[in-house]
């Protein structure tokens, strides 16, 4: 072992011991006769002091020290006249004795501080040296032990950790799947999976009754900025379920996590929204609940008074920013200009001022009265000093552009702060969506999803009213993980299949080994899956999963600290019996 | 929850308790007008009984239930007449009062029993109903808690798992590499990873300290038996160590896995053996030390005999089976016959029965007296009633096969013992290994190996003798894992790729990215992988490692069971700009 403490752990209980350290040289400040030198770990920062009048040769060697540096050092633990409250090893420094350079250091290429001096292409391309960065490596222990919480969690209510295969076969339906060519069996090729959900339910299939596993799964998809190529999932599922059941332990699951690792704990039940609350009170099926501000319908209120632009649409509502009637015209332009941005791609926006003094001021003073704004700002419940913001068009569209606005103007009034944590389940969600273009249904999870029984008759009737035993777990507006009680029958499965335009050949292509399995007896069951990058981000508190990954890809969904994808071998491309051919150069 | 117990935990003393279970049939048998059916889920068997006189439409429902139903039963506990201790719920059955049937289930295409009467192909191609088989199950049970107990002691010692990509570069040198197509990026490819060797070192340069993950790897090979495609390692890594440290906790490692998943403890060091001496006296690098009879080299004692066969050669050796002088004619033929394999490749056997007499007796009776054989019997210190068996030829391939010889007779006498366990390390392996065919050094582990200090010298004198700062850990024949301690000097690094043939560009072309992060200070670290599906199948008891995974490969990588791999879009193909070109269907 090169060192007998960490640069971490020495307080002044260890004053007048002897001790070893390694690590990097943080910093080195001359002042006189006296050097010292800042030694960093994994574990922490300690202070050495080398004094030219005990030992000038290794004071000398001290001044030749560069940033980052690879030292051993031994010496005495000593007290610290000018103690450092802000360092938990501040009451202490080393008196060096001995030292050994064990490797040196070009000058990297931006600091290693928390508030570094590199950009974002610098520190990619030098991921390894952005690494050594406390607060980039603090996410990753964060990481570390949310997925060891989990495990405990999990492995103490007998869910059994089983590995799925990576190779598996390419399903054409939904996202692209990355393929990996087959040398042995010739024109073929496997796909990463982009979720083990086949293998899960096999296992159910088969008994294992509590099944996880903590994940890597694969899309090959157009990246932004919260979507990598490759990403972790706590994928889980169990038997002889219902709903109840799976929210209950997935709850206590997300609960155990706020508990041991962020020492938060949830005494009450989380809150349940239906789906169809969501969208009508935040227009999104992943509510920030951290903030009330709920969306109201005021389409009745606001008709037949001539204003064209509220009268020709079918929905028209708004929020209640409580305490804003004093925005000036800038910041309501400000908002007009943040609702008509293309991505939420509102008209433009009404706003009512709830003045301090009982009267009302709108932009649509021209067509509504004292007396109507009264009644309109009634619906909100407003009170003297509020602000009112109208948005309107197509429902789905402009519930949408109201759930900007409102997370928008959320954050301006702080309220969104990211040490509170505000969990939700949102349950009860359609089984269907319609897509308007191609005139067909479309399954919202996935088709294996089990609609809510009493709503099984509907299937034929109204399929966009059925209901699925579908549920997400929210935190703070971000969706965590979701999932389901499936489809065990396979009548039922089938019928869903027809409705979703399945031919029976293309669902036996794609699905055929999962309704073979279910013919032997497959058990009632359920599950859902944790994003695990999202999930280490929400507690990191930040705004892009791309920091609690090690080694993460860019937009391009290259690695440009390794450089790949690269170039390979025409020995390996003939071994695979493939030729590449590129259409098109792409930019 | 569609149950109150599950069918493993009902004991005696809940008999007269009311209870609700779910699970499958396992078997029924009608006896008159009693129908008893057994119950199975993941955690145990439970008796059901229905009887026609209290419930007759139970009952008559009971009479159609096939192998596999699932169903749910509720009904009392009862004490059973006819107790039995072979299972753990055999003192109670259930007397139902409801059941309700949950699925149904066509006849399986094999019984779901420990011996099942299903061959090979069949189980894989239903691998589903394979893994509900208690034995099977009972193989992945065991994997997660190994996994967990891994995860558990590293953890306790500051371990971090760290996931590091599996969307990486290619490397053309060692074994083929899966590659991945890359749709944003025509024409280029990125690999999976054979092992995170490369990041496990940049992890260690970021002073991640003490890292570990369970991770996947891949291999693109022509499969054997204990050979899958995709296979898992616990990998790790750790800065500031030397040899020692490593040995030691990994060691700890074992033995943790030992007590805490098979309720063994080692209270001993493991024995360590240097590679030199394990290949002189077992002829391999892991020797399975459940056993002596260690290999003697003869050549001096056997020369000048006039047996060409022997004075031809430059190595003859031995073993001694200690009371096997009694072998008969038959079972010596067998023997010749064992060692003549193609695999094994010897040209013959000799052997010197050490008769219960004093005398002796051998195969070459006609160049040996029996003082000779004297001399050669004391080489081996035989006692009257063992058998002496030698081998001769080429040094390294007849130490091969007497080692091959060796195991074959452990087994024969009852020496190799599933339930015995004898750990060992490995250690001082050679750096390099000399191609003849190619007149040059290969790297034994991998060109990042660390040379032992005292050896560097010889680098330039005499590569073939420096030995090498790596170790495996070998237990009963198996190699567990292995590791090293890495070269973290730029300069020494460069001198090995000198050596190891490697051309500056090429070096820089493969390896780069690692040289580049070298120079920023890299501290000096080692590390090992386990195998965990060996592991597993060691903990298990099992000859392949096919058997604790669950969804496994056969010899030409395919997943019988989801049909993979197989052919792909055209689109994707498109996507993709890639074209395949067949040049010659293989078999």
């Amino acid at each position: 072992m090169f060192r007998t403490n960490n640069c971490g752990e020495l307080r002044f209980t260890n004053v007048g011991k002897n001790i070893t350290l390694a690590g990097w040289v943080q910093r080195t400040r001359k002042m006189g006769g006296m050097t010292f030198v800042d030694i960093r770990d994994r574990y922490g920062i300690t202070q050495l002091v080398f004094n030219q009048d005990v030992n000038a040769g290794l004071f000398e060697m001290a001044n030749t020290l560069g940033r980052e540096y690879v030292i051993q050092v031994t010496g005495e633990v000593a007290e610290r006249s000018n103690k450092n409250a802000n360092m938990e090893t501040g009451d202490i420094e080393i008196l060096v004795s001995e030292m050994n350079i064990l490797n040196e250091s070009k000058t990297p290429p931006f600091t290693i501080e928390d508030n570094t001096d590199g950009g974002d292409d610098i520190r990619m391309k030098y991921r390894y040296l952005d690494l050594r960065r406390t607060s980039v490596r603090q996410n990753l222990e964060l990481r570390h032990r949310m997925a060891f919480e989990t495990r405990r969690y999990l492995d103490q209510l007998n869910f059994m950790e089983v590995e799925t295969p990576v190779l598996i076969g390419s399903t054409p339906e939904g996202a692209r799947d990355f393929v990996v060519p087959s040398r042995m069996n010739p024109g073929e090729f496997y796909a990463l999976p982009q979720s083990p959900q086949l293998f899960k339910q096999l296992l159910m299939v088969s008994g294992f009754d509590r099944y996880f596993q903590i994940v890597k799964c694969f899309r090959d998809e157009d990246l932004r900025a919260d979507r990598q190529p490759e990403f972790t999932q706590i994928d889980c599922e169990m038997s002889f379920v219902d709903q109840e059941d799976v929210l209950q332990i997935f709850e206590g699951m997300t609960k155990h996590l706020f508990k041991f690792v962020k020492n938060i704990s949830f005494e009450d039940t989380f809150p349940r929204m239906t789906w169809h609350d969501a969208m009508k009170y935040y227009g999104s099926d992943k509510p920030d609940i951290r903030f009330e501000m709920k969306l109201v319908e005021l389409k009745e209120e606001v008709s037949g008074h001539n204003f064209v632009v509220f009268d020709s649409v079918p929905y028209v509502g708004g929020i209640c920013a409580t305490g804003c009637s004093i925005y000036t015209r800038k910041q309501l332009d400000e908002l007009t200009d943040f609702v008509k941005r293309p991505q939420i791609g509102a008209k433009g926006m009404v706003y009512i001022r709830c003045e301090a003094d009982g009267t009302y001021k709108s932009s649509v003073d021209k067509f509504y009265s004292s007396d109507d704004l009264k009644v309109i700002a009634a619906k909100f419940n407003a009170q003297p000093g509020d602000l009112i913001l109208m948005l309107s068009g197509d429902k789905r569209k402009t519930q949408k552009a109201l759930c900007e606005l409102r997370l928008e103007m959320g954050a301006r009034m702080g309220l969104r702060d990211k040490d509170v944590f505000a969990p939700l389940w949102v349950i009860d969600f359609p089984l269907f969506e319609y897509d308007e273009e191609l005139q067909r249904y479309f399954a919202m999870h996935h088709p294996f999803t089990s609609p809510k029984l009493e709503d099984v008759p509907l299937l034929d009737t109204n399929p966009g009213e059925v209901r699925a035993n579908a549920y997400d777990m929210v935190v703070n507006g971000v969706e965590l993980g979701g999932g389901s009680i499936r489809i065990h029958n396979s009548e039922l499965q089938n019928r869903m299949f027809k409705l979703l335009g399945f031919t029976e050949e293309k669902a036996q292509a794609q699905f055929g080994f999962l309704m073979s399995a279910f013919q032997y007896g497959a058990p009632p069951h359920g599950g859902l899956a944790f994003g695990l990058d999202r999930f280490v981000s929400l507690f990191a508190g930040l705004d892009s999963i791309r920091d609690c990954i090690a080694f993460p890809k860019n937009n391009s969904g290259r690695d440009v600290m390794i450089d790949a994808p690269s170039v390979i071998d025409q020995t390996q491309l003939d071994e695979l019996n493939l030729v590449i051919d590129i259409k098109e150069k792409k930019a």
